[in-house]
């Protein structure tokens, strides 16, 4: 519907958003209405661009938009609930915040008069979503929201965040005109000459410096500008947990930060300087007693090269150019692993998928003490993209799974997940079941928290008691993933053995569709 | 242990606050903890008066803690993981604030010196816990929890809602004495003489007055003042959502503010004075164009009985007394209605709970569209405590009934719940089966949410488009409830059959531990 239609046939400021978040290039919005967003779900309705997709609950509608920002750089769109739907949301919001993913929140709230009256829905919705969102409107009147929708989208790709646009009923189910087609231009541009001199300047005034990469220098045109570095004799170093890393044979492989802080003081002994190149400094996950809160030693300088709103992968080929570092030459591939036998365990998981992922596959990891294995396993698979959790907030691996999926038709979607960590959001199953997603989730299962385990032994704490022993276990009742996954609609398979396991997932990758298997771990 | 025994022994700052918890009567945490919250988890460890709950989710938690406070007055505690674990438990604390219950938030944060580092799982905590808390304290040092878990249960029970402590890490690892055992005492106390004198002046001079009440005045206490104000020639009139209503034979029924603005119109047509007791003057629960936003008629006079801290039930009785009703004379209770036959609706549901709900059950209602009716059918069924949603965010129903299940041991919960509403927390399965709680879930399915289609329909709206349609229904594929139910390792059955659904519902309630009932509302 044009704009001019639009006015003529008793266009809406719902009407006016969607279209114009349609015209910025918005394709798909996750979906979770309520009574306050039908003039929204009415829009939907009359703008064929967008697709609208169903959520049973908002954290998958955050997820799936972050994983679809993820893998476009172009923002997706949530439809949420007032402070309640924000609210279930907020903790994958959190973790795409961290992913600098963008996003945009479209937050419905009460009628501007309704909200003095304090109904039982009404919250202080400015103070709820500032904390996940790098930008914040209150749209006003029906009239600004085309405008809004052209700000939400120019400033989520900028600032590469969640911008979040809180939506009150009157301003969406209000008449406007709109101001024209709309349109959103934000070309990445990376650091001026000048701060790559200095950069320059500082790594060979250095006595032992290193490159600390993340972000998009992790696709592959920052990491092929990583290879040249190394090849020129750089040290450059990965963060741990890239919201997105192209992987696999024929690519880079950068040297990772270890997760520990005090493992990353041995790591980084001697570096006098960083250079961090769309990364923050490196910091612990958590504190410990008596341990470092950070992986630099003490002294070492932290230099940024690019600044806001500055493409760190237009960045590091700047600087691959700028040392003259001119070819890069891959490591030969490490041998694939070959297919093993005997009881299921994280090793075996992790051989059986570095042997069976297709070509062009998207991993999306929530897998926790299972992720370390399958990335030191696939290191020579097939190429592949891998989608780290980023702001450590559980369940952002099935939701993340679904936005991925409908980025990139034709790729192959590995959800890995644990038995904590997928009980988070669950019901993103019945999203991937009713669009068909090609997604394949693998949840390992050891019937506990195991990382709180480790982190537990770890700390070097007198041994668990009953009561801990309780909260950290998953068994009593087991939980059935496979009935989870066929309450929802899609189909699954429980295996315990190594070659089974195999079996199946080659099976799964050779179809299309949804495919759970649910691989037990425990004796 | 013994705070000296502590000292002796190393006692740290978790332990002085759990140790402060049980001391001031908490019994209960539903926890979800992290590697921030680990110290916390040996404390429980230590702490025999404390039983610590797991749940795999955190609106769990919050939701139970919300039933736990509605049964009993008394604060059940949440263990919630940093920023993100908090928000996941946020929508259903968004609805314990509005319902009024005292509960205390436990959440885990970053050692203090750690905060700056700006680590994966930072996040302005203080900010994101303020909307849903009526206080929050963040805990500097080990030497403050004690006091702090005093502060948070006094708090907690005085101003009835969230009070919520934020735990750095270092000061639940850090060393610390304790100053000896803290309890606390908050008493109910009601307004003053000269409050009861002037609203009973306003009552007496106003043409056509109501009382308006709500929160505790609808135990059992209060509603005999209500029927004695009844019986007295006063117009009493309830909430719409109470957070807990005593109701079934033998209790005084009070007529029920109507849902929808306009037709509260009608019903409070000519009412020039509203006097509320532990009741906000009531208001639409969204706007519409063209329709009230609040029930009361222009013109029409609030007065609030109860100030900050008082108690409203004990108001409503030194009300009653002042107004000199003195007898309460019951309603005849209405003939129970019989079982019916034929395909399962709403109505029928109703009927069958009606028919077989034993006395002194809990209605935990997360039901929408299925509520009303059972509501209506149930006037007559043996006595029982009804629980409202209190704040509007769907999923409220599960977790409010492990809290109520595990503060009302030897009573049977019925948790009622719609297929969609069941999505957001059915989590709740997995901690209500590995308690072995006297919860029967009845889900009634009708494969939509069917709220927004009558929402939309009375809007006057258009018809829904395919995208909208797509929105508001919850087919394709269906959801299986009962391989949920499955899942989490809960017993259930499917019913389309009135009388099959009576036989199921009647045999669940004659046995104990949990059940599941899918009733298939469709054709």
């Amino acid at each position: 519907m044009s704009a001019i239609e639009g006015q003529a046939n008793g266009q809406t400021g719902a009407d006016a958003l969607i279209s114009a978040l349609a015209d910025c290039g918005v394709s798909h919005i996750f979906a979770n209405p309520g009574t306050s967003e039908l003039d929204l779900v009415l829009a939907l309705d009359r703008e064929p661009r967008i697709k609208a997709v169903p959520v049973l609950f908002e954290g998958v509608a955050s997820g799936a938009a972050d994983g679809f920002g993820r893998m476009t750089a172009r923002p997706a769109a949530t439809l949420l609930h007032l402070g309640p739907g924000y609210l279930n949301a907020a903790a994958n919001l959190h973790n795409a915040r961290r992913a600098r993913t963008p996003l945009i929140n479209l937050v419905g709230d009460h009628a501007v008069a309704h909200r003095r009256h304090d109904a039982p829905l009404t919250s202080d919705l400015n103070s709820i979503v500032a904390p996940q969102s790098v930008w914040v409107r209150d749209v006003a009147a029906a009239r600004e929201m085309a405008d809004a929708a052209r700000e939400a989208v120019h400033t989520a790709i900028l600032r590469r965040g969640p911008a979040t646009l809180i939506i009150p009923a009157d301003a969406a189910w209000g008449g406007c005109a709109t101001s024209g087609e709309v349109t959103v231009q934000v070309a990445p541009v990376g650091p001026n000459e000048q701060a790559i001199s200095l950069a320059v300047d500082k790594l060979r005034a250095a006595r032992q410096p290193a490159i600390f990469v993340g972000g998009r220098c992790l696709q592959e045109r920052g990491l092929e500008a990583c290879a040249r570095l190394v090849q020129a004799g750089w040290r450059v170093i990965a963060e741990t947990f890239p919201a997105r890393q192209a992987r696999g044979a024929g690519r880079f492989a950068p040297e990772r930060l270890t997760y520990f802080a005090e493992m990353g003081q041995t790591q980084l002994a001697g570096t006098d300087l960083l250079v961090c190149v769309g990364a923050k400094a490196p910091v612990g996950y958590f504190a410990y007693p008596d341990k470092p809160s950070k992986h630099i030693p003490e002294g070492c300088q932290i230099h940024h090269l690019v600044a806001f709103g500055e493409c760190e992968a237009e960045g590091i080929v700047m600087l691959a150019d700028a040392v003259g570092a001119s070819t890069s030459v891959l490591p030969a591939t490490p041998a694939a692993p070959s297919q093993n036998d005997g009881a299921l365990n994280r090793e075996s998981i992790a051989t059986a998928i570095a042997c069976h992922m297709p070509a062009d596959c998207i991993v999306s990891d929530d897998g926790v003490t299972l992720s370390g294995a399958v990335i030191a396993a696939t290191a020579s698979a097939p190429p592949h993209d891998w989608l780290c959790l980023t702001g450590g907030a559980l369940g952002q691996g099935l939701p993340l799974a679904v936005g991925a999926a409908l980025a990139s038709p034709g790729r192959r979607v590995l959800a890995l997940t644990g038995d904590g960590a997928m009980m988070y959001t669950a019901q993103a199953l019945w999203t991937i079941a009713r669009l068909n997603l090609d997604v394949v989730v693998v949840v390992a299962v050891n019937r506990s928290y195991e990382i709180l385990r480790f982190e537990f032994a770890r700390m070097g704490k007198s041994e668990l008691g009953p009561a801990g022993r309780d909260l950290l276990s998953l068994d009593s009742p087991n939980i059935d993933y496979c009935s989870l996954a066929t309450a929802m609609g899609v189909d699954s398979v429980r295996c315990s053995d190594s070659r089974e396991f195999g079996e199946r997932l080659r099976w799964a990758f050779e179809n299309r569709g949804p495919f759970l298997i649910e691989a037990l771990c425990v004796p």
